[in-house]
């Protein structure tokens, strides 16, 4: 289905205003940001350009979108003709999926005909706002599981069905070890993982029977869920048995057990205890039931003993946001680049003006990142020797040597075209490890974490102070 | 594309486990119900009904479905041959999207071959879990918001693209007048509304010329957003001088403004005071930007003054959950129905088991909802006198009389076949206004809400009993 027409009416009504208005093909730059991190955080993890890249590839309208269009009589004849052959035909940079943004920062920039830029500013949004949700929500959680692997069990409680497919995605992307749900592991060559459900225990006649012909016809994925009459004294004594019973005489390794409600930190630590005295020392406990980064960090200050975990909820519908915005930045006329403000009466939401660039410092020796500026687009970023100026008091300032600087934003379309290799979902979920390896881990830390350094350019804070100066007189 | 594949993976190893067993003929009988109201609330609108209907409509594992699961080495091509052919035969019996439902009910049953049963499960959950979220969460909203009318403008938020598109529908369902989102409204002959964004008046001159512009563009649907640059001393004036200098003598409606930032009950009094002694008494002023419940309240209380509203990221992205789960309650053996249960070591995780129905009792004199009762599928409910039992403390009991009965689950697949002809979006809309209007207003308040009698038939509550007595014996 075409989904061109996912995007806020206003959108074009606007538009319709800028055609007639005669500036059409009036060029004009916005900047996708954020205001704050989620999760009360350090950082977030961009995700979403996969369908930011789809959505843009396929913008056509449709006859029967024209038709709509038409019939809500909000539309002119020639700016329907003109919609109709419409396709996005500018320039969009963004950071890539896994890379480690903070807020303020232009994380996607768009130059375009400003009919077009504003045409794809919702499904932009939506976009980014969902994959970089997840994938950050899946990369705290990994993070506080330590060398825990995480499986993403989070479909069913996703926001709808089209959507658990892609957070499913995103969660790996993230550092889960694989997921639950079957059709995004299919699509994306993602680990598909997963033990049993409390139905079969109850569906069989008792525990014992239901493990074992789960073992018989699983024999290489013999995970039992041990809670749903007693963890202690019926669900895992039943799977010892069955290991004994059956296993061990064919030969099968007993995989492990699941425990899915009760308090955790006790059976599982009662739970290995059992297992080890019963010579299964090296079988998997996995602990499920709503965790989070907060009962995981718990539960290992508690001693509780678990080598996987399976996270739904807090993944994959996690309840939290990325409340990214596009923001007019800046406008061409005559072939130059005008920046351009919005002041408000929320002093948080005034934005950075101008056409931008994003860099990251690196530290040659260790590979840590040390801070970020946001710079126009045409100037040079010193090699040698650069001042980092905290955002918020300006008197903190750290000057650097030996450094390498990137720039985070990769070009991925040029004049309408594609020119951008979206990477595997494997390689995204590495370049995400790669990226948050380079971060201090008081950046990553749950509680209080340490503001990372975004800096503006010296030029382009004088820039932006001084619009705001500006714009105060223009009222 | 084929979503058929949209299940958790254990869910194809159990049914492995099933059809190796010789069971993959026997019926069994799943309820999805949830445990907690979201928002802390009283009661839950039912949604999700539609794409619960077009999944299981559409099941079929295509080729390279089969072949992906071959690739797993988990199956056996007996297995995979049977799945290959497999078709949704059962019986789904399910509320309708836009009914008022609580804690432990039944809101859909299942009756079906054990295969089909666990294989549309995360599908079914994923549905109904986002379905009723939004529509709850736009429910909620409209009833703050009393008689102002809600628009929906939360795409740009939503989890996703495809998200964000069935978002806008459940949110209409829910109450909201109509939505911003271009895609939803034609797909679903939604009203699609919007004002303009900041963006156009960054873009001109200034806010005057961006205004006019924006007039002769849209000459019937003039709502100017005032606050990009100072909301009184700019934006306020710009829209008055507009309508003065173009709409008026046009012949030309000022249909209103909007205020997106800043003290929203400050601005809109102000507001109001300006538009009115400059002779725009019916203009509507509209407000946005980050609304929930508690600050609908807020405003109401402080005498703000508004009579239109934007809500973007509470409705499609509601900070909440409705934790939908998917229990099995009964088997068939020998033409038998036999209840299961599933006793836990969390209590509130234990379920009500056997194959049921949910009632909900009228007053036959103001037709007022007087409570629900869960009861055994082949129960009769008495028609003149029942006595209704608190939950949670059973000594609270109300007996009844003058009441009217009603079935709430309806059948909506009946041996695989669709039965139900699903309304409309604006049926939908209509009938969750007619059954929220049927609710005391005691259940519907943001503080404290009473909590809704849903009372267990006598027989259902004895065999509960009975069973977890059983069942903990079994251990």
């Amino acid at each position: 289905m075409n989904r061109t027409l996912m995007t806020d009416f206003y959108e074009l009504t606007m538009a319709q205003t800028y055609f007639d208005m005669g500036e059409k093909d009036k060029i004009v730059y916005f900047d996708i940001f954020f205001r704050e991190n989620p999760f009360n955080g350090g950082y977030t993890i961009a995700g979403g350009l996969d369908k930011i890249i789809k959505y843009v590839s396929d913008i056509s309208f449709a006859d029967e979108d024209i038709e709509y269009l038409r019939s809500t009589k909000c539309f002119s004849e020639e700016f329907l003709s003109y919609l109709k052959n419409i396709k996005f035909t500018g320039d969009i940079y963004a950071v890539e999926d896994g890379q480690v943004v903070f807020p303020q920062e232009p994380v996607v920039t768009v130059k375009a005909p400003v009919i077009e830029a504003q045409l794809i500013e919702t499904a932009l949004l939506a976009a980014f706002n969902h994959g970089a949700l997840v994938t950050t929500a899946a990369k705290r959680i990994c993070y506080a599981a330590g060398d825990v692997p995480v499986m993403e069990f989070g479909a069913r409680r996703a926001r709808g069905i089209d959507s658990a497919i892609d957070a499913s995605m995103y969660a790996y992307v993230g550092g889960c070890c694989g997921t639950s749900n079957t059709i995004s592991a299919r699509m994306y060559d993602i680990p598909a993982l997963g033990t049993m459900a409390h139905s079969l225990v109850c569906d069989c006649v008792d525990e014992y029977e239901a493990f074992l012909h789960f073992a018989k016809s699983n024999p290489n994925n013999c995970i039992f869920l041990v809670d749903t009459y007693d963890t202690l004294k019926s669900g895992i004594p039943n799977a010892i048995r069955v290991a004994n019973d059956y296993l061990k005489p064919n030969g099968l390794k007993f995989k492990g057990i699941r425990i899915d409600s009760g308090d955790l930190a006790y059976l599982s630590k009662q739970a290995r205890k059992m297992l080890d005295e019963a010579g299964y020392k090296d079988t998997i406990i996995t602990l499920s039931n709503g965790l989070n980064e907060q009962t995981l960090i718990s539960l290992k200050e508690q001693g509780a003993c678990f080598n996987s975990l399976g996270i739904g909820d807090n993944i994959a519908a996690s309840l939290e946001r990325v409340g990214g915005v596009y923001k007019l930045v800046a406008i061409e006329e005559n072939g130059k680049i005008i920046p351009k403000i919005k002041v408000s009466n929320d002093r948080k939401k005034t934005i950075t003006p101008g056409y931008k660039k994003l860099y990251r410092f690196y530290d040659k020796k260790t590979g840590f990142a040390l801070g970020d500026v946001i710079a126009l687009a045409d100037e040079k970023i010193p090699q040698d020797e650069y001042t980092l100026i905290c955002p918020s008091e300006e008197w903190k300032q750290t000057t650097l040597h030996d450094y390498r600087v990137e720039e985070l934003q990769k070009k991925i379309f040029s004049n309408g075209k594609l020119v951008y290799n979206l990477p595997s979902v494997r390689e995204r979920r590495a370049f995400a490890d790669s990226m948050f390896g380079t971060m201090y881990p008081e950046i990553k830390r749950y509680m209080n974490p340490h503001e990372y350094y975004v800096d503006l350019s010296e030029t382009l804070l004088s820039l932006k102070k001084q619009m705001i100066k500006e714009a105060v007189k223009i009222k």
